[in-house]
């Protein structure tokens, strides 16, 4: 299939519009993202809210800007789905999906796009946020939102270690394997923001533009072992060097739930 | 029993010490501070950490500045115990009982105390948060930790009520009845600091010298109800109003899961 023939596969119909969606989810209670056999997919969710306010369509799939796993939360994941053109306002869409979704995934706002609008092929960058509870005891009310490192962090060094990792490299090392050949892992890396200090909070707030499986947990799990004194930006440098042959593949991601995908920007 | 007697009862015996401890919790899981029959208690939770560690000791009570409801969070309740005299350090206070709790109860810090001090008797004042989400679409990360309100709240109109209420009073209007009489019901709130704004998180602060039973919710309900054009600081003004007899009493208390214990004042 082409480009030209995949788009027209997917673009809306008759007397139908492309709705894009902002949407927010606390990922604990989900498979990820990706629909799954069970259905306990977030898009599964989605999906059978569309199925039960247009029962009349026979197919209805959404497309998301790009997966999450388990335990990844989003506070503004963007989708975009055909739906009947007259069937809602903008308004009531928002009102009606929420009321058939779990409380745990809300639709912030719906916006109609235009009919070559895709989620995932238009966006131009993305923002993602990690948090860290950096002190000896985990907060109750951090449980499933940070990722505990009860051991002060070297912040100098941890800033040190994203200057190295922010610009344009071939990721590759910092890309999970699915068993997929990636054949373009260049991306680039606009900024990694670093805020809060030991005993507290600490925040790493990604911005790029486009991020590969796995991505900013290996870029997050390499950097606190430089804060740790683990390693050091030579050993991040080593991540980076092209060579698709013999790839040197990070080995430490961060956990799921510290991450939090921020913003989709188109 | 007198007033010396009841200390005189609860003093550190021979080879003990009068620990402090200084304690948060998600309120969700628990059936709130104090001890139940069925054990779901927070109370009951840490007394039994302090038996696993203490199995020699009959009697082990935990008495803390004062209990919370389910579904209260605290981010620094204080409570107080006697234990053996040597039988762990601080530090080692802190990770034995966090080893032998649910994540969802930490204790923050443990410090020795003077043998006659009372975690609730001793409080000078305390600080209570309560959070409200005042937009369309709650957002899945607060279920459990705010009040969901979707229409705008008027803010000044809090503002002028909240001054109401500031200042020492007698808050019998504010209090649940818990079948038990409450004589002494006049506090002074020190202060109700709000920040946030409509579409987002609004935040009322309470510092008092000490609050009645369901207090802070009543009294955020109320505001509420006067930020929503409900009612206005008279009839805020009439629930004040001294009279043991034909008391008025605040019917309105807002959900748990949006108040926080934030620190007890020694």
């Amino acid at each position: 299939m082409t480009d030209d023939e995949r788009w027209l596969h997917t673009l809306p119909g008759e007397g139908e519009r492309r709705l894009k969606l902002t949407i927010a989810y606390d990922g604990r209670p989900f498979r990820g993202w990706q629909s799954q056999a069970d259905k306990s997919g977030i898009q599964d969710y989605i999906e059978a809210a569309f199925a039960k306010l247009c029962p009349e369509k026979k197919t209805l799939s959404l497309h998301a800007s790009g997966r999450t796993d388990t335990g990844v939360h989003a506070l503004g994941q963007v989708a975009h789905i055909n739906v009947p053109a007259k069937r809602f306002t903008l308004r009531q869409w928002v009102l009606a999906l929420n009321a058939n979704l779990p409380p745990e995934i809300r639709i912030l706002r719906c916006q109609w796009a235009q009919p070559r609008f895709h989620a995932r092929y238009d966006a131009k960058g993305k923002i993602y946020r990690y948090r860290i509870w950096n002190g000896p005891v985990f907060p109750p009310l951090e449980i499933g939102r940070a990722w505990h490192i009860p051991k002060p962090l070297d912040l100098a060094a941890l800033r040190e270690a994203a200057a190295v990792l922010e610009g344009t490299h071939d990721f590759a090392g910092f890309a999970a394997n699915r068993g997929v050949p990636c054949d373009e892992t260049v991306r680039t890396v606009h900024r990694i923001g670093i805020t809060g200090r030991p005993g507290g909070l600490v925040t790493l707030t990604f911005e790029g533009n486009g991020f590969l499986y796995r991505m900013v947990r290996l870029m997050t799990g390499a950097l606190v072992r430089c804060a740790q004194g683990k390693a050091g930006p030579d050993w991040l440098r080593s991540l980076l060097e092209p060579g698709a042959k013999n790839r040197k593949k990070c080995q430490y991601a961060a956990p799921a739930e510290g991450l939090y995908l921020v913003r989709v920007i188109y």
